[in-house]
Order: C-alpha cells, then sequence, then structure tokens
C-alpha cells in the first residue's frame, strides 16, 4: 500500500483509534492499528477484542493493501514529523517507509491476516440521540460505575429505552447509583449494559453540539456511529440491578444547596482522610444551617453553611469521595437533598426535574 | 502564638520553604515547617538537615511563639480555606487551631526545640550578582550535573570566581560539561561546590529582572540572599575535576547549526531509542549538510538538513538524550559546533562569545 496524507489529519485519526489499541498485549497484532487502503479511502482500526475504534480519511492514494502497524510508534512518528506531507508506503516484505520532506523512517509491519475481525452488523435498526445529550448522559453518570471485577454487569450501565422513548442511562456500585433520564425519538425497548471503557472513549469522540449520533446493538455488542467514528464495543452478560426499586419516592427532610460551597467543605474534610485514616463526614442539617465535621487521627475540622431545610432536622454521615464525585457529576450550581432520617439513602436531585437521580448510602456514625 | 494573615500570602511562603521540607523522615520535625513569631514578624524555616530555606511575613501578631507544624497539611489547609483571611492559635498544649471563616482545623504543633538549627554565619563578605543572570547560569548548567552518587563532588556545580571578577559555574558528570560565564564584580577568590538541589531551588526563587541577590559562605555551608528569602545549603566537600584541561582549545571543524532544527532531527530519532534499545546517533558533516541516522531493533531513520561547515569533513556518533540537553539549555537560535574528529569530544558554543561552553564525549560508531 502506498499513500500520502496530511500530518494533521492523519494524526487526529490515529490518537483516536488508539485509545481501543491494547498497549501491552502478547499477541503483537493488538498493539498495531491496521490500515486499510482501498481507493482513495485509507481505515484505520484499532481493536483490543473488547473495544474496537475505526475511521476511515481521503488520502492520495498510489497502491491498495492493508497491514497493521505499532500504534505507539505510527502515532509519535507522524506527531513529529517535520511538515505536513506524510507518505506512507509499505511492501510485501512488511517494510513500512515513512516519509515527510528530508525525514525517512523504516520500521516494520505485521500481516492483516494476524489481526481481528471486528463483530458483524445488522445496521437496520438504530437510536439516534444528539450528540451532546448522550456526553452528558455519559459524563453525569459514569462516576457510579464499579471499578470492582466482583460483580462484573456492574463495570457498565445499563441504557433502559422503552417504547414511549424514555431513555435513562443507570450506573451503580452498591454504595451509590446515578441515573440520568432524557425523552427521545424511539418506538422499541432496549436493556443494554455497555461496559465504562467504551462509554468513556464514545464521551470522548462525542461532540458538544446538538449533531446526532447513531447507535445499533445486535445483541451482544454494540456500535456507535459519531460523525466519521464508528466505536464498537461488547456487551455485559447478566442481569442488572433492579435500580427503579431503590429509589425511595418519599422524603421526610428536603434541603437546598449550593453545590459548589458543599464540594469546597467536603474537599477540606478530605484533606483529614487517607486510606490509613478513614472517617465519614458528619452532616448536621437543623434550623436553618448544615454543620459538618469529620474527626480523624490527623486532626479535626468543624464547618458551618446556610441551607433550605424543609422538613425534619436530620443527621447523617457519608462516605467524602463518593458525596464529591457525585456533586461534581451534577454540574448544576444548586441540588436538592432529600432524606428519611439517618439511616436511609441520601436523593441527589437538581433544582428542577429529575434529569438526573443520585442516590449514597449514609455511613453510621459513632457516638 | 496566635496571629492573622493573608491567605495568599501565607500560601506563597508555605510553599516556598516547603521545598527544603522533607517529604518523608523518621524525624517528624523534619517533616514540618518552624514558624517564629516575635512582634510582627512570622518566621518560615523549611530544613532537611542538606538544604534550608526561611523568611519572614508581616502578620497581625497577638501572641509570640515558636512550633513546628507538618508542611503538607498546613500547605493544604492554607490553599482550600474559604476566604482571605486566616487565623492560626498554636497554644502549649501543642493543639493548632486554624479558622478561616466558619471553616475551622484543629491539628497537632510539635515543639519547636525539635527542630534543628540552621547553620550560623558571618555575613560580612558577601558575592552581589543580578537576579537573571544568576537564574541563567544556574539554568544553562545544571543539566550536565551528575545524578550518579558514585562520586558525589559531581553532583554538584563548581562556582568558580577569581579575584578580576571572572565567574564560572561548571558542572560536569564525566560524559558531558557545562560552563557558563560571567563578569561580576568581585574581588575575591571563591571555589565552591553547590549541591544541584540547592541551585534548582535558588534558580525557582530567582526572578527573571536584574534585582541584585547576594551569597555569603563559611566554607562549608551557603546562603543565598534572594528578595525575602534565605537559600542554606551545605557545600560538597572534595576535590572538582579541572575542567579547564579538558575544554580543547583548537579545532579543525567548525560547524553552525540551527538549534531547534538539530533538537527536532534528534527527538525524531529518539523515537526508536529506548533502554533495551541502545544507539548511538550518526552524523555525518559534510558538503554543507548533515546527515543524521539511527538505527535499532525498532527501525531506523535518516534525516538531512543543511549547515555551515568550516573545516574538515567528519562524522560523528553522540548519545541522543546528552545532545538534546545540550541543545535545550543553550537557549540560543544557532550554535556553534567545534570538532577534531570523530574521537575527541564536540564543543558547543553560542554564535558569539562564549558565555557557555558545553563538551559532550562522541560515542564510537560500529562499522
Amino acid at each position: 500500500m502506498k499513500f500520502i496524507c496530511t500530518k494533521n489529519e492523519f494524526s487526529e485519526a490515529i490518537g483516536n483509534v488508539s485509545k481501543a489499541v491494547s498497549s501491552k498485549s502478547p499477541i503483537p497484532a493488538l498493539e498495531g492499528i491496521k490500515l486499510s487502503l482501498k481507493g482513495n479511502i485509507l481505515e484505520l482500526t484499532g481493536y483490543d477484542l473488547e473495544l474496537g475504534i475505526k475511521t476511515q480519511l481521503n488520502v492520495k492514494a498510489e497502491r491498495d493493501g492493508e497491514y497493521v502497524v505499532n500504534a505507539r510508534l505510527l502515532s509519535e512518528i507522524t506527531r513529529k514529523m517535520p511538515s505536513d506531507e506524510i507518505c506512507i508506503d509499505i511492501n510485501e516484505k512488511m517494510n513500512v517507509n515513512i516519509t515527510c520532506g528530508y525525514t525517512e523512517y523504516n520500521i516494520s509491519a505485521l500481516a492483516a491476516d494476524e489481526y481481528p475481525e471486528l463483530p458483524a452488523f445488522d445496521r437496520e435498526k438504530s437510536v439516534s440521540v444528539s450528540q451532546n445529550i448522550l456526553k452528558n448522559m455519559i459524563n453525569q453518570t459514569i462516576y457510579a460505575v464499579s471499578s470492582n471485577d466482583n460483580k462484573p454487569i456492574l463495570t457498565g450501565e445499563l441504557f433502559d429505552i422503552d417504547e414511549s422513548g424514555s431513555f435513562s442511562m443507570v450506573a451503580l456500585d452498591g454504595f451509590r447509583l446515578a441515573v440520568r433520564n432524557e425523552k427521545i425519538n424511539c418506538t422499541e425497548k432496549y436493556s443494554l449494559v455497555v461496559p465504562s471503557k467504551a462509554l468513556a472513549e464514545t464521551a470522548r469522540l462525542l461532540k458538544d453540539d446538538d449533531s446526532r449520533c447513531e447507535f445499533y446493538t445486535n445483541g451482544k455488542h454494540i456500535i456507535f456511529d459519531i460523525s466519521g467514528y464508528l466505536v464498537f464495543s461488547r456487551l455485559l452478560d447478566g442481569e442488572f440491578h433492579n435500580y427503579k426499586a431503590s429509589i425511595p419516592t418519599d422524603f421526610n427532610t428536603e434541603i437546598i444547596i449550593k453545590t459548589k460551597e458543599l464540594m469546597e467543605a467536603l474537599d477540606r474534610c478530605t484533606l483529614l482522610i487517607s486510606e490509613k485514616n478513614k472517617s465519614p463526614i458528619r452532616c448536621e442539617f437543623a434550623d436553618g444551617q448544615l454543620s459538618i465535621s469529620c474527626q480523624t487521627p490527623v486532626g479535626k475540622i468543624s464547618d458551618e453553611m446556610s441551607v433550605d431545610i424543609n422538613g425534619n432536622p436530620v443527621t447523617i454521615g457519608f462516605n467524602n469521595r463518593f458525596a464529591i464525585e457525585a456533586l461534581k457529576a451534577a454540574d448544576t450550581d444548586k441540588v436538592r437533598l432529600q432524606m428519611n432520617g439517618s439511616n436511609r439513602p441520601i436523593k441527589i436531585l437538581p433544582m428542577m426535574g429529575d434529569s438526573f437521580t443520585y442516590l449514597l448510602m449514609p455511613v453510621t456514625l459513632r457516638s
């Protein structure tokens, strides 16, 4: 294969498909990007057997072909080239010749038949969402995905879509839960669990505008089609937790609080907490006031802020990191906290509506 | 002790003296900052027994005293405080109370008598230099300091000052040498070897303008007095290498070359080189042309650029990292390279004069 391309376009495409390339694998082909040239279309593929990313570039082509080239090396070589026009020539002896101005690299390729096939797809039925909405749905829930492999199903997020076009994205790890809802134009029911790595890479590729993206599924895999990029992922097998039953529908106390102010106070508590010196954050909501305190062998802290309280006063304890991550994902100036005493989960909602619902398990306070 | 200070001033002072605090020490006091309050002057000291940094702040004082507080904790608490006015109150029971707005921390102090004494100094005879010049002298030579403890004297830089006011700062590690010269107003001879860590911290505190700084020595230690900060360091014992004898005074080939262009070409070679796959860079200077090449098991690269050559053509090999570090420190658009064949050191000079002189040992090329 032989083609000429522009440095920036090629570099961007390599950078994006590289996210699906294994950085270390006993199979050298999995550390590579597959380059397939047919006519003027160069297709680039990265695939680590779980996640695949594919894109195409228009290039000045001279000779078709299909080879695998080490992703890290190809990316760094391209990035450091001295000018904009790069010529890549790979011959049957697997010699890769990359030139740009007076600079000439010679490295080795691998045969394309050593590269795994991406899953096959029927692309008839798709779900269509605005890119900015899908990006926001992922970014507002992914923090609550389990990082623990004990329950593999919880290392992904549930896509819970019904015929009325209600789309909920759900993440939970046993200590907290995040649900993000949107209305979409969909007349079919879907229940898929997508690994969080695929979602993180999808969010990275999604734009902040309302251009559309589609996703397709064959029941075992999903493809996201995002303006020029295809992200393939296997789905997670198994029954997702019945999340709806966990979400309380009533409350005894409702609090309205400034998100940033609370986050900064929790952040200050975090200074005293470490793996060795764990301690819950103690929050007393009473008389229009939140009193926060925390004590570890390092020292103690107390803090106060004004809040709007409706209902019973409550004293509750929680994990600092979990609370900070939820408030950060909320991404709104104020949040509503709904509680049912000190032993039941805290529910975090936006000021209006329920575009997101976060739950946080309380931690028992000593004394 | 009890005082009120402004968050930003206190935070900056803590950040700077912290650079001399051990991050991990079996002696807890060495992980702390000594705070000494007399009248309205708060003195902050960090000292790891090799390097000390001391500064003073004007504060609103209520009660004198002297205590040691953990540096990391004090720094993080200060940085995360909600508003600008911070009150610190340390009592005889070693309770540290830090308040700011509604936020209140309680941590523990250590007694000041557990803190080591900084070296005593006669501060009569000083050497005076512009801050920007001293900063530049350090930054242009420190790359060549040895990081190997086999010869401790080479982990510092020689300050070689004579009665005529010639000041040379010298670093060498057996593979390369860096000398930086300035004329200063000095009528005494000094020969000191200052540890590179003290120089790095000194350079960080030095301003980019021509305000003065002074340094004093008692033969065993040095103090740099830099607009409000005192940096104390022990000096290194032993005989520094006779560097002047190593610098060739003649050459057979002189080359003028664009620094950035050469650096980028070497950087491209570096992609193929690793700890596992070492190889020298091969440079052929001939016919107004530099041909660079490098080959490792990863692949090979060749590159070309136009250069001005005076004298004999030469083919020479060198270590990529050492060459890149020297060119980076040179910090001039073009450099002169002087050579005496392929087995003798390369001398790197600025286009005009000899404000810096870098030597690079060649590496023998196979074939």
